[in-house]
């Protein structure tokens, strides 16, 4: 097992070429004939010659690795379903095609603009995804002055400024739910957020106020952190006001199932006197013990979806922005009509 | 944004000194003199020079980046909070000494032996986690036979083959577990397992069986594979004997919650006539609307001190391996005494 490396100058003396000859047949470029071609990579092949990474990227600019950097605060990193389902899709796409990915962490936005320069300067990925676009995000001007960097945003192309995004369907999620809410006979919904800085955020922030303007709910909104603790919070004052709502939706399933949890703690019955709605629908929402009504997201499929896109940007093929398709509500046992 | 890279003969030309003396200045090695240093770094820092990774890598050998390779199925990765627990944990402690974590995907050992063949002949990182260890692991052998490739072994010291390891101290938890059983009048037991061929379902399989016989508990096993759906196949089979336990042990948060599920569509009570606990406690376990007693393991410290470990093994540092410290079982609602 502890063999020494193979070198390029190995397979030159055992296939009697020389060492550029190797070279062009290994990266695959024009300059030896066919058959010198076919006997290199036998010879290759047959002595475990294997491509060096590091002078590879020297040569060809290539790391066969794509850049995340996970900008959240660990204790909502952890509890969320999302971040895990995401690296789920977007590894097992990355692997079809030999890709790595590269994950840092950080804390805040200056730190992940920092990471984003270094890769940029440093070539050391060949592809970088942006998540958790806000608005005026200054990672999507960092990237629009670097098109040498192939860059996906898994966000809503309004946000992205004109690089190639993954756009979720925001405005139609937020009619799907508010016209059940309505159906099921509720006058009063609540709705805890996420982050008011947050892209998508503010456009479900607006969508909600317009859909229920014209279906004549009463709409109150309150914005957390996508935390347990924060889904608990906001869940207590909008139970504490003098006209409770009789639904709530949450931005993200931790949230929701705080809240239907505050509730019970409340004496309430969920779904009698509270409709309990997870945006993001996740095993969290299917396995609770009283099953949580969520919008479906199919995240391991946008996380491979994404990967795809970015692949082919840095093959140099053709790529369009991609809208995902759209969700469907997916009803258990947490909400209903109101009693 | 757009500025072209710096590189050190911009460095060299500005500082008025050779190419040779900027290098050796700014890879902190002896060749010139501490002025000259202290000059070229602060030309180097004025000029916005950042080191190229690549050209790093082939100098000296460090790419700034560990790796993880997740072989798991799918289904099973994005359900488990385990995994995202670990990567924030080994993510945290990695930025802070600016490393990367380099992550690929496989399906099978067979796979994941190739990537880290691949990390070792390209020195694409400079260090590796397992995980997962299996009775007999090729993963051990291979990276003896590579002690250039520091590694850390997430698992029991008696399964790394002299591998730095971090352990978690299995016969303890099992210990717990079935005296709690025992102290709450629980005389049949049952567990459901893990795959059979991870070394530490095997450590647990055989300290069950040895407790149980100590306090004279009927014990039954059956091993699955931490998926959702293996956790309801196997409830379903236990709580089907003639003489069917009244506790159940469940290796995994989600086979548990499953577990408590399938119970409650069979009509029974938990706790009354089930008893419900699992082993890896998490966010799942506790915001669950019943709450799933579980042995308390911090998952994001653990993954923490592997980091650790793996950044003083790579520094060259005197590194020893290390046990967990011991774990508790956090009661909830769904155990407790025989009715």
């Amino acid at each position: 097992m502890s063999k020494a490396k193979v070198t390029i100058t190995d397979v030159a003396k055992a296939s009697g070429v020389s060492n550029s000859a190797v070279s062009y047949a290994l990266n695959g470029k024009p300059g030896v004939s066919q058959e010198t071609r076919e006997k290199v990579l036998k010879v290759a092949d047959q002595l475990g010659w294997r491509p060096n990474k590091a002078a590879k990227s020297l040569s060809d600019a290539r790391t066969n690795s794509v850049g995340l950097v996970l900008t959240y605060d660990p204790a909502v990193l952890s509890v969320e379903a999302f971040g895990m389902e995401l690296i789920t899709g977007l590894t097992a796409r990355l692997e079809e095609a030999g890709y790595s990915l590269l994950i840092r962490s950080s804390r805040n936005m200056r730190a992940e603009l920092d990471i984003l320069d270094d890769w940029i300067a440093s070539g050391a990925v060949d592809g970088v995804f942006l998540q958790n676009v806000e608005l005026g995000d200054p990672r999507i001007e960092l990237m629009s002055h670097h098109l040498e960097m192939p860059t996906v945003v898994m966000g809503d192309e309004s946000l992205a400024g004109g690089l190639i995004s993954l756009s979720t369907n925001e405005r139609d999620g937020v009619r799907v739910i508010a016209e059940y809410c309505a159906d099921q006979g509720h006058r009063r919904i609540a709705r805890v957020a996420g982050p008011e800085n947050l892209g998508h955020t503010f456009i479900r922030d607006n969508a909600f106020m317009e859909v229920a303007a014209r279906l004549g709910l009463q709409y109150t909104c309150l914005h957390a952190d996508y935390t347990p603790e924060g889904g608990r919070k906001c869940t207590e004052r909008l139970l504490s006001l003098p006209n409770a709502p009789t639904a709530i939706i949450y931005d993200n399933d931790v949230m929701a199932l705080t809240g239907a949890q505050v509730a019970a703690v409340r004496g309430l019955n969920v779904p009698q006197d509270l409709s309990v709605i997870s945006w993001d629908d996740s095993f969290l929402c299917e396995v609770n013990a009283l099953g949580i009504t969520a919008l479906g997201h199919n995240i391991i499929e946008r996380g491979r979806t994404a990967a795809g896109l970015l692949l082919d940007l840095i093959d140099g093929k053709p790529v369009e922005s991609v809208w995902e398709p759209q969700e469907k509500l997916v009803v258990r046992a947490s909400s209903g009509p109101l009693a």
